[in-house]
């Protein structure tokens, strides 16, 4: 068996060993039907039962409540860009958005080709460095939905908690990069969107998590692939979904509840996320680059004195087996991106690596 | 490593085995990399060397000209059925549909809800039990394009070619059942989409090849993920795509070069459809479906003398091993669908297996 190196892209990200085991084998031979699991009908009984089963566990471990569809859909967060406004913003309303990374931006100017949006918080003056108070964002009156990104990769900010919303209006949550990395008040929710490929499962999955009494809003000539309704309807299986993606994103929720929940798993992030920070506090030579109460515990950012010692870095650490520390184009520096599967062991041999370079070159 | 059995479901359907022992090895570890091929960055210098090979054999085996973009998308044939005529059929024009069953009619059902059609043939009066001739098939003028679907997996036809169309029409045509499972003039067409999850991988993935002058058809105040424009400039990674589906689908088309390329996988199916329609044709139990220079080299449907037997032989298919012979629900009767990576030995298997239940129940 080859040796797996620390891998600490931002997606896609590292998935859980167990879970890329049980799909070694299921991909030949699932629950002994002699069928391999891309292989097997969507319609067949035993993938009822491996999407009854993930459905079950994100219910279970998320703690969704019935008032919630769970649907899982192809597209990205990026077709979910535009799905949520031809849903949920009717002619003459305005939806809000609070803006605090280029994701953000990206969903902001998919709803304006749809319709009337106003932005209610724009961090990109301040470089996107932290997450808005509540004074910061100002609501124009009686909008659709609020929109919001509960973790920006970019920059390494996250949400501690949602942004208030005026009473009765649905928040609308882009949640990629930290769905299921601790607990969640789903019930706070109108829509909450994310790409697999972070915390959940393979790219080319969307989870999405929609009150039912919202399906309803959508016209109903849109594109029928591009209406909640359809895929509420027919429990994402209107046409054939990603069946593969769907199995592994049920192995990863079975795994979540193994290792103890979102509670215990929030636990094991704040530590990761802990450990990091206190080396980058810690030292005269990193420093990290967003506001301390706005930091993200699952994209780590920091920079070193000079892009020069940055680019050594990056291909030193290459070298020492790490994967995926560069920090985005945008951004710059370096990113440790630490999302549920990432190891303790591999923040703990990061955290060496850090030190040793700092005493080499700092 | 446990048995394997015969798989004759319409899709998802059977992979080829090789294709999934490599990817038992690849998603732990591919390349010697360290990092499952599910957890790679699709920015990264691996998945780079993936899609690009995915897409050369793509371009190899089918013999896809330069004046052709490969696009590897989401949302299956379903969401084609919308973006085709968003992208291709302009205001004030008519794109002309061929409905040969019930996927044509879904096609048509959403280019209704974008503009303006027109049915050049309609099968429904006969059910859908042949392809039309030339004589049957009439254009309005000058349409925008001329949709048709290549193989029909509910009733069991297949064009043997494309249809003629008027000169200069862009030739669209959905091949999600029969995509490389023969030759195919790829210069003929304006547009072809074909969902994965028969003949080239995992579902989930959708191929899309498009004529380059084709892409800028499209308005420019579409949803960015539904412009073909936006996928064709970035080469399919606008967004994260489907990853692992397109390193599988790749890893189908290096077997289909490596067993030979479209000729030999044609006259492999020629012969094990020829195999089953010749027990069909020579009993006077079985009986196909549909007219026999209609019918489909990839769904072999059939009945039985009666619905109890019908259900008896389903019954006791399953039992011996086959797995997927039950007809669509809205056809009745059995299917056998034989798709490129059904083994010779399966159709033999199920020819003994349907002789011997002739003899018994005959």
């Amino acid at each position: 068996m080859s040796e797996r190196i620390h891998n600490f892209g931002a997606g896609p990200g590292v998935l859980p060993e167990a879970v890329l085991r049980q799909a070694q084998q299921d991909i030949w031979d699932i629950g002994g039907s002699g069928i391999g699991i891309m292989e097997h009908s969507h319609r067949g009984k035993l993938f009822d039962r491996v999407i009854a089963e993930a459905e079950a566990l994100c219910r279970e471990v998320g703690g969704v409540p019935a008032t919630h569809k769970v649907l899982f859909l192809q597209g990205g967060a990026s077709l979910q860009f535009s799905m949520a406004p031809m849903n949920l913003l009717p002619a003459g309303r305005t939806a809000e958005y609070i803006v605090t990374g280029v994701w953000a931006q990206k969903a902001l100017k998919e709803a304006m080709l749809l319709g009337q949006t106003h932005v209610a918080y724009d961090g990109e003056g301040e470089q996107f460095r932290r997450i808005p108070s509540e004074a910061d964002i100002h609501y124009a009156a009686d909008p659709a939905y609020v929109h919001f990104t509960t973790n920006n990769t970019i920059y390494g900010t996250q949400f501690r908690t949602e942004p208030l919303v005026p009473a009765g209006v649905p928040l609308v949550a882009d949640t990629s990069s930290d769905m299921y990395s601790r607990p969640i008040d789903v019930a706070k929710y109108g829509l909450i969107y994310a790409g697999a490929q972070k915390n959940l499962g393979p790219s080319g999955l969307v989870l999405v998590i929609l009150r039912e009494d919202l399906i309803e809003r959508a016209p109903r000539n849109l594109p029928t692939m591009l209406q909640y309704r359809t895929h509420a309807k027919e429990n994402s299986l209107f046409n054939t979904p990603n069946t593969f993606g769907i199995y592994v994103m049920g192995q990863v929720f079975r795994w979540i509840k193994e290792t103890g929940g979102l509670a215990a798993m929030a636990r094991r992030n704040e530590e990761k996320a802990g450990i990091l920070y206190e080396v980058i506090d810690a030292s005269g030579f990193y420093r990290g680059t967003c506001l301390p109460d706005s930091r993200s515990l699952m994209n780590v950012c920091f920079r070193a004195p000079s892009e020069e010692l940055e680019a050594k870095f990056s291909a030193e650490a290459t070298k020492a087996g790490f994967e995926g520390l560069k920090g985005h184009r945008s951004a710059g520096g370096m990113r440790a991106s630490i999302y549920n599967a990432c190891p303790r062991a591999s923040v703990d041999a990061l955290v060496a690596f850090m030190k040793e370079f700092e005493r080499k070159n700092g």
